[in-house]
């Protein structure tokens, strides 16, 4: 190489991933002059059908200084399993909470790739967690209702080092919503009418 | 009524509310005397589409001294909306993770009011979280990455006094997995395969 050559301009990020890169720098640097925009509240609704199985929406959230409506409304069922007494419609609350934690962590993966100009070819996601069912059962007060501890495990392909490729997935948990709302404690109000 | 009136015999629960209530009973009584039969491992996957959108699966868990599959694959997707510089093709998953309270809590109100002998004929749940973008985008460390505080707001009706109703709803709150998992912490430990 030339010793001579003057320093190219920094390279801007294309789109990488499916990620519009140079649309996500330029969200951070609205939101990082306008800190109001970055307030958001996500909602869901749940209608109870029969037994343990409950059907929901996912509809409209505010966020960035208004109103927004998903393009189209999201439907989402629970129920439980036949060996807790369900009709095993849907999946259960607990493990809709593992797919969020797993969806959670592999959109920043996709995203915290792009801006670091690294091309994936493939991210799974597998989380795992203990229960001990005691605690909902109303059989024992020292076991916790939730889980005990929950392993998530990632394969992440792309075109970079091992190294590179871990510090993604560490940086994407390290921001992670899901994995903050689950490893800390968040508060929880309820509200109760009676019909 | 006549004083001779011999005492009637307990009365047993009859299924209600779509749950089957002397089911759910003799369930709670064959963990009580195994407790090992309470141990459950819930699971969810999650594989990268593109951009934040992912496609998983619900499928197996272990319970009850083993392995089970629900009886058929549910499927989950999530995405984040164009604001957050995404495709909008599924829910967010910090949105998932508040059907996943809601649902959770409007399960254990169909059973507890069926356990008690209440007939419900309604039960709406809609939930809400505030979180500050600041924490996932990077901008700041002292805000949080997930939700700040989270409204979860209850509709249940039934042949019950108002008070009655209540207890079923707080009942519901105090034997949640989600109400807890959110609550309280849970440790999450992360594995990465680097393909």
């Amino acid at each position: 190489m030339s010793q001579t050559a003057v320093q190219e301009p920094k390279k801007e990020r294309g789109p990488l991933n499916g990620v519009d890169t140079p649309n996500l720098f330029a969200t951070i640097n609205v939101v990082k002059n306008n800190p109001e925009l970055a307030k958001f509240k996500f909602r869901a609704k749940n209608t109870w059908v029969s037994g343990t199985h409950g059907r929901g929406t996912i509809e409209t959230f505010y966020g960035a200084g208004s109103e927004h409506t998903h393009k189209r409304t999201f439907t989402m069922e629970a129920d439980h399993p036949a060996v807790l007494v369900g009709d095993d419609k849907a999946p259960l609350p607990v493990e809709i909470v593992l797919y969020g934690l797993a969806a959670c962590i592999t959109g920043g993966i996709a995203n915290i790739a792009a801006a670091r100009g690294v091309t994936l070819t493939e991210v799974q996601a597998t989380v795992e967690g203990d229960i001990d069912l005691r605690g909902i059962l109303g059989l024992s007060n020292e076991v916790r209702n939730g889980y005990e501890n929950i392993r998530a495990d990632f394969t992440i392909k792309g075109d970079a080092p091992a190294e590179k490729l871990r510090e993604i997935v560490e940086q994407s948990k390290a921001r992670s919503a899901v994995f903050d709302i689950i490893t800390n404690k968040v508060p929880v109000e309820i509200g109760v009418n009676v019909g």
